[in-house]
Parts: structure tokens; sequence; C-alpha cells
């Protein structure tokens, strides 16, 4: 043992986390020594508050400090309609576009039989359960344009084909920006496939 | 404001530590979210311990929980020789390579006049009075191989001419392992200075 234990397990935290190998880890823990008490106590009050005070939203299953979250209880909000999406990180996407006015539902991970995530480890049944207020008139399937995403998203459309529910999935094609040149044959043939007259 | 307040100050957090961006902060909180309770409450402890436990050494000033550290206060180790570096991890890239018995000095830092570094913002007035009870025979300037570095070894070198205690610097040379095709010009004419007889 070359480090004194209260660091060396500080560097253990560290690597715990996703993309931090030995090496960082040894670099931020350092950095942590030489870091203000008050900074360091702030850092770890941040790590505790957002374990202890963040959870679902009953709702539509975006993490909040709040139930229902700020979206879900904002009665501006189109009530017709409901994004699907894997992940709260995609919720936080769409609302930085500011151009979505509808809910959200959030499914907490995509159908990947690699994995074994079946329809039912996913919140699916939760989704069904809030298309029975006749409220909901358009579901817009923006799960990722993965293989995981895409068979979630063609599971949810035939589950909810009877309910006359209009079900859209979200474009795929060339991102904004992007040069044709370096584009992949399969986002190619979809950008091709969605073209639109103009 | 697009995160719930608990998340978005655990992002500030992360932001604070080298080398993570906007995007690795969410990452790495929203890692922390999906971590187990425990598991956040060790890592916040760590943070906290690792800030209040550690102190420096009152001999050699290495990073320490104990003092004097475990080193100086080893009774095994060579105490005529003093190894000079800049910082608490160099002495711990030392100790690994497990060869090295002597003790060590920690500066904290290098002279850099760039930055407004004097010989009086490290710790050289603490290593002159460790040389005063004639047990010293020898310093091996172990400081980085940069200009700081070297300044700093010819500083200290200079400074402890007079005092008859043996003044060594640590070899430069293309490190093991590595290709004479791709050292670069002032390495490999260190080198060759430093050539030795077989």
């Amino acid at each position: 043992m070359h480090y004194p234990e209260p660091i060396s397990k500080l560097i253990d935290s560290f690597m715990k986390l996703p993309g931090i190998g030995p090496k960082t880890a040894v670099r931020l823990a350092f950095f942590v020594l030489d870091m203000k008490q008050d900074d360091v106590l702030d850092f770890a009050k941040s790590l505790i508050d957002a374990k202890r005070k963040l959870i679902y939203c009953s709702e539509c299953g975006h993490i909040t400090d709040q139930d229902p979250c700020y979206i879900c209880s904002d009665h501006h909000r189109d009530r017709s309609t409901i994004c699907v999406v894997q992940d709260s990180r995609d919720v936080i996407a769409m609302e930085k576009m500011r151009e979505y006015q509808g809910l959200y539902h959030v499914l907490h991970g995509a159908i990947s039989p690699m994995e074994g995530i079946g329809p039912e480890d996913i919140k699916i049944m939760e989704l069904l359960k809030r298309l029975n207020n006749d409220e909901v008139q358009e579901i817009i399937l923006a799960t990722n344009p993965n293989i995981e995403g895409e068979a979630t998203a063609m599971y949810i459309s035939r589950l909810l084909k009877t309910t006359g529910i209009k079900i859209t999935r979200i474009a795929h094609g060339l991102p904004v920006g992007g040069d044709l040149e370096y584009a992949d044959e399969v986002t190619l043939s979809k950008a091709l496939e969605g073209r639109r007259e103009l």
C-alpha cells in the first residue's frame, strides 16, 4: 500500500465512476486534496443530496425533486401528445430544443434480447395506463436510432395499433451540419427513404 | 433550468474537477443517481475523510494520515540519503519501484519565474533545516526533467555546494521500452551525453 488509507479509498471511489481509470482517479483524488475544505464539503453534500432528494416522477418517470415533475405539473403544456424516450437525459435534450410542448414518458431502457431486457423490464405498462383517459391523441416514439431503440419503437407501435392513437417515429436522416461524404450507408439510405417534396 | 436542482448542483461539482467538461459531468451525475445509496454515501465520506484526515508530514512534507509519515518513521530506512521531489505523487512513483531505501523531501512545487514561484515559495528552507544534523550524506535531486524542475535542481545544488554533502541528479536518457527513432533531440542528446562504458 503506497497511498495513505484515506486517499486510496478516495481513489477507489473515483475509479467506480464510468470512464475513470487508475491514473485519472489518482489525479482527481490529489486535486480534491488541494481543494478548499468548503468546496469538498459541498461536493460531498451534492452527492448525497442528488441521491436522496431525486425521485422518478410518478406520471412520466422523469427524474425530479418534486412529484409530479415540473413538466407534468405545468398546465400550459399540451396533454394530448406524449413523447416516449429511453432516458431522463433524452427528456433534457428535448427540452433544450424549446420547441416541444407536449408531455413525456421515460421508459428507463429499451428492449434488448441480447442483454435479457424484455418489454416487461421497461416502463411500457405505465405508458399504457396513461392512455386510458382518452386525452392522448399522439404518441411520438423518440427512442434511440439503434437496434434496441428501433425494436422498442416497433413493439410499442404494434401494441398501440388497435387504440386508434396516432403513433409517430422521429425522423432518421443526415444530422444538420453533417457531411454527405462521411455519412454511413444506413443513415444515407434512411435519409433518401424519408425525402420530402419541397 | 432543465435539470432538477440537486442534479445540476452535482453536475457543477463534477465540472470543478480537472479534465471533466459539461458532457462528462452530466454522465457522471446520472451514473451517481443509479449507484446504490450506500456507495454514494461511501463516496461522499471518502471525499470528506481525504480532506480532513490527510496532513503533510512535518519532516518530509509527504502526504500522510499520521505524523511523521510511514517512511520517515520507518527505522529500517537509510537516513543518510534524501531524495528531493516536487510532489507527493513523485514519492509514490519512487516507492512503487521498491528499490530506493532512503528518505524523501517533497518541495510542493518547482521554481518557476513565469508563474511567479520563487525559491521561498517551495519547501527549500525546510530541506536546509533537515541537513543540520550531519546525518545526511547524499541529496538526490529528482525534480521533473523540464525547465522548472531543472532550474530547481540547479538552484538547490548551488545552495548546497558549500555543505560538502554529495549532490546527485537522476539520469536523463531514453526511457526503457522507448524507440530511438521517436526520441526527441534533447532527450537523445542527454542520452548520448550520459553514456557509460560497458
